[in-house]
């Protein structure tokens, strides 16, 4: 038999610690922030949370075991990331949060050795945090990545990067920053980007402004960037030139889905806080638990769940198996994305006026999620890439059906 | 032919009239206070901002001439109220928000000469703000109003009043309170309520504590309130002793009824802001909103907000018959609350990251609304009324067959 | 005040005298057709019920006075229709149905003095049934009737049509044919076509088959058609030639809303045969009807119901206005086809094992509601209509500001 | 690494080999009985087919090897039975469609040694058909099973059974029933079913009637039924006695997950005719499939079925496990049922007018789908008990602090 969903002893144990030290730990220092959440507290609480998930045993599951990490694949992260993600801070103390995580996936995939002991080395050990710089604010590159204008151009050892950006997730404050830039074509064209490695602060990054976002929690906010003559060695140029398109798949796919991991993490919460709540108050009467229509949305609470994280598993199985899983990861952050959303809101309805308050953490983690469904490609780009493939699959098979019959459509 | 959707002249002149006032003035305000809207920008605002409403004759609609105001009846409060309300500081303008346009309207119902004297007069005028203390934290009266615990026992030429209050808008800087406090039966039971006006500030009312919302743009805040032996002589007793339920109802329909007419304004607006978005900005070489699923978005808030509008005139018309219209201001609430939630979603999702930032309102004004679908009522306490009445007729109707046919069920 | 809904008096007593005959003769008589709704009885069991319908006075109440109906306008017919919508044999009774009522409409509207004598007089009277040929099978005029096909060449004294029809609800049986040929322009243009009456039926007409649809209670069928070299008199060209585009539109959006019209008595009858059924029935020591998730689906049937309603009411306000209202009828044409679909799933729900079989007229009313958002333009079509309007309209806005700007775009 | 989601390759060829079988034999046949599928061509047809199921080497994939079947454990009939059930003929011809199919797998766990060569034996090899006989007309047992009425006394040898059923698949043309028949306790009450086996046709078991439902395809009706002191020997009681309703439980979550397998056949199979359908056909000078709108119902779709297949394999390895997995299969079926409802709505829809005719499958499909919502299970009683445990646990958790607290509530 080979359907398997089983952890293996040594994840449950990870897993176990990590709802513990989440708990224990984490949760009360959040409750702190209530009120204010901008930053997650900074980068000396990060610091400080960090050093004890060390000592737990729990930081950086994802990164190679010889950068200190857990070396777990897709299918492992799943548990571990949803139980740190509980939590807003989780992920940061755990070093398992956007962009980082996703930025050491790609590192230990694509850098070479000097570039790993460089960069990935400190981000994994959570010495340094990082940006990735794609996303332009219009008519560059957003949900359609061939519009890139960034532009590098070739100069005496290296490059000199130009470009405007923004939401680029924890650029205040980052180590260096991962660049996509176009080395050839034009806008609208696809071909020819490229990644580039710079280290940060630089005269030569301006950091605009932070984008105000009604997400706060993360670290070194969405920033606005210009890059102005930025130079770039060519021994910092990640992987092959004018591959960065393809690169950026790479890292988009695990990405997505950790994404899904983590706020699977703040779904289930919210779900728990709703739960605890209508299982200890009464109206008419009656708990609220036991009314129909608040059973009602506590079961599609738990469908909800249970579907994002059975696409979740099937899509990091796919990856595991080394497969661009393009539709699997897209249906798994669309249905994921959409269903947390779904979930937050109804738990917020079941406890009624409270659960608008800052009595209850519900309200500010809706804020939190609800960019989740744009953020990473929005559902309606999602939407449109499963329909091309699978409409274009029929066209291709209605072709051959035309060619064998002799007539040219 | 009596179907007649039309307004007359002198409304629709001040519905144009309120839509100068708001475009031109009143959102350059608000713009001001990107980044923190707590309490609109205060009283000094408030009344800078009641002044140039005043001057533009479109202030208190709804307030009887007599007090300075136009007496409009809820049909036609509903075009000015939806274009006051655009902006979240326009009610606040033009005396028609939550809660004093609802407690006009219940002090125009039901005060006594000397009671509009003192308490309508200035409170339609816009002198005082006020507030009104109903709802009370669980186990107390929340959706289920019979579980009222605050309680006003009889003393010398008047009542005092304990109990504890939260979620009371505007109590912060009130000038006097409308009380809802027992004075018969006990809490689960219906009978024996009463309506008292308190003048304020007053040492036996403790603000306890602003509670902290996730919609910040009102004045005064959602306060938590404690009544400490409050006295309240036999002449502020509003209307009859144990007829507080009744007056609530009285109060209710129409107040649920304005917020549909304001939150209507904030749903077209964002609709506005995002429809202009997409007919701006291109994607993948098309103008987004020549997009299929933009375009789906499109038709579904034009769609949600005809039908929330439709609803909104019926219940108003009802209303102003002089019917209860039960039924009808629960379907109009539940379903506009629902419909303007859509589409401020459906706002944000059309322009994409954009959408969750601060450089357009929507996340923003999706945050003011979202606890619409849980103040004055849960779409679950009015779907249950719904149903209540409805199997209700269908069971008497049986009961009567039975009866007819001479069987005892 | 200009708001107004309430019905005068004598169409009030329409309404009631047409739920008297539905209850107490068509329903009985639907009843005994379970099983096999085909035709609807056929045309003996029409002539009957239209011979009662004229003697209870309710006859044809669209029709014009002067051809024997009672001339009441869309906003006076809505409530009747309903009425007589309840059963699937009611729109049929009444002479009422698609697409007779359609095409009184509209010969009303645009027929000559003597093909009102020769057409619309036996229409109206219930005489002769009609058909309206218009829609084609792909590649020809669908959902999108500049596809048109079907030809109309000049010939001595008049017309000679070919083409290919389907879906021609009533084709079969039918006394005359109003007919769409192109009478110049190519397919995909939209100017040029012509509308003809022609009597049937004719050896030119072919009835090729009855396309076997998943609703069975219309008479005549809805068949597909061939015209081989139909001869059409000049006298018989319905308006001017190359006009019938437009004459659609005049015959479309109120045919659109009467199906609302009908449907909605549908729909009523579902939701009262459900609340019935739960009113009655007990389940886990309850009755049904005082469950939660059953309030729930009772509840979103009175709004899908009310607001339906309400949106048909504006739209039949704004056509007696002599306005086009695509926006209106296309609104509430897209809301109350997809809010009655829900309404029959509902209502199948409540009643579970009991919802799918005939001991209910739930499961065969579903059936032949199904069509409804397909036929008249599917739901997308409409939704597209609306969003180009609206996002039409934020461009000429945008272009106006750029002109101002001296900008050119 | 523990989660695997790979089939064995006996497991695939038997997928590959019957997805042949069904596109080459299956489907042609299927499409002669449009029009009519009632009892999917009757026992002559059904023996024909299961003859080249045999030939074929795929038939009964769940029933023991040794009587004959394939031996397969949950997860592995999974995609078997998905396709399989593509075809409404096809369960028929691998003998797994209801209620055959779950009497195996029943009887295989339960029945004696003696009771499987009588009945197993030849249940399995297609021999005869079976039938299921639990449910009840109300006011006795349907969603709720404790209401069961239908009793079975003690009698000399055996026992004496009385009771009225409804819904009981495929009795007409049984060879033998399973009967729940209450032997201890009141209807109500939970305790006291017992499960009888009775050869069929008896003089005591009455067929009152074929209940008249939406689906037709399947072979022997959904039957009301009435027993009249009907014996049934000691040896023919099925497992322990007042041990049915645990029984019932062994049976049900298989079933559940079952018609789970071949709904999803059929939703595949809709979806796929309706990719067809746009991947061929114009409108407004673009393929249908290249439209917005019409690629959002195309990525829901695949959305749909990815989740339902994912919850699908879930619930399947807990039951493999040997775990109850009450929440796990009433997840799976609530999703599923719903989501493939949505599916066959949205193909239908995709396909405009040709979507409600027998010209395509989809409104057949959607015919026999319909019921699926209700049967195993209305979708609000799996979410009344996913709610209960979810709750209940809240509470027990609750309980437990407060008794820590040394507070009892």
């Amino acid at each position: 038999m080979a359907v398997e969903l089983r952890y293996d002893t040594d994840v449950s144990e990870t897993v176990a610690a990590t709802e513990r030290f989440i708990a224990d730990y984490v949760l009360p220092l959040e409750d702190e922030f209530v009120g204010d959440m901008t930053a997650a507290g900074g980068d000396d609480l990060r610091v400080e949370m960090q050093g004890k998930a060390k000592a737990a045993g729990i930081f950086a599951p994802h990164a190679p075991v010889e950068y200190g990490g857990l070396g777990y694949n897709m299918s492992d992260r799943a548990p571990v990331f949803e139980a740190g993600g509980r939590s807003l801070f989780g992920p940061i103390a755990l070093n398992i949060g956007a962009p980082d995580e996703g930025n050491v996936h790609m590192l230990s995939h694509i850098a070479s050795e000097g570039q790993k002991q460089q960069f990935l080395a400190p981000l994994a050990a959570g010495d340094v945090r990082s940006a990735f710089a794609m996303t332009e604010p219009a008519p560059g590159a957003g949900a359609d990545p061939s519009a890139l204008r960034s532009s590098a151009t070739r100069t005496d050892g290296g490059w000199k990067i130009n470009g405007h950006k923004w939401f680029i997730t924890g650029a205040d404050g980052a180590g260096f920053y991962i660049i996509m830039a176009r080395t050839s074509g034009e806008p609208g064209s696809r071909g020819g980007a490229t990644m580039f490695l710079a280290p940060a602060p630089d005269p030569a990054i301006e950091i605009v402004r932070h984008v105000g976002t009604i997400d706060k929690a993360g670290i070194g906010g969405h920033c606005e960037i210009r890059f102005h003559d930025l130079f770039v060695p060519d021994e910092n140029v990640l992987g092959e030139v004018d591959e960065g398109f393809r690169y950026a798949q790479v890292r988009l796919g695990p990405a997505r889905m950790t994404h899904v991991m983590r706020w699977l993490g703040v779904a289930v919460r919210a779900h728990e806080v709703a739960v605890d709540y209508v299982a200890r108050r009464e109206a008419f009467g009656t708990l609220l638990g036991d009314l129909g229509m608040i059973q009602q949305m506590v079961a599609e609470n738990v469908i909800d769940l249970a579907a994002s994280r059975a696409l979740l598993v099937k899509a990091c199985h796919e990856l595991d198996l080394g497969h661009h899983a393009g539709d699997e990861t897209s249906i798994a952050k669309t249905f994921a994305a959409e269903a947390y959303s779904r979930v937050l809101d109804r738990s917020i309805q079941m406890c009624g006026g409270t659960g608008v308050t800052d009595d209850l953490p519900l309200a500010r983690l809706q804020q939190e999620l609800r960019p989740f469904r744009i953020y990473d490609g929005p559902s309606e780009v999602h939407r449109w890439a499963l329909a091309k493939r699978a409409v274009g699959k029929a066209k291709k098979k209605i072709h051959a059906e035309n060619e064998r019959a002799g007539t040219a459509r």
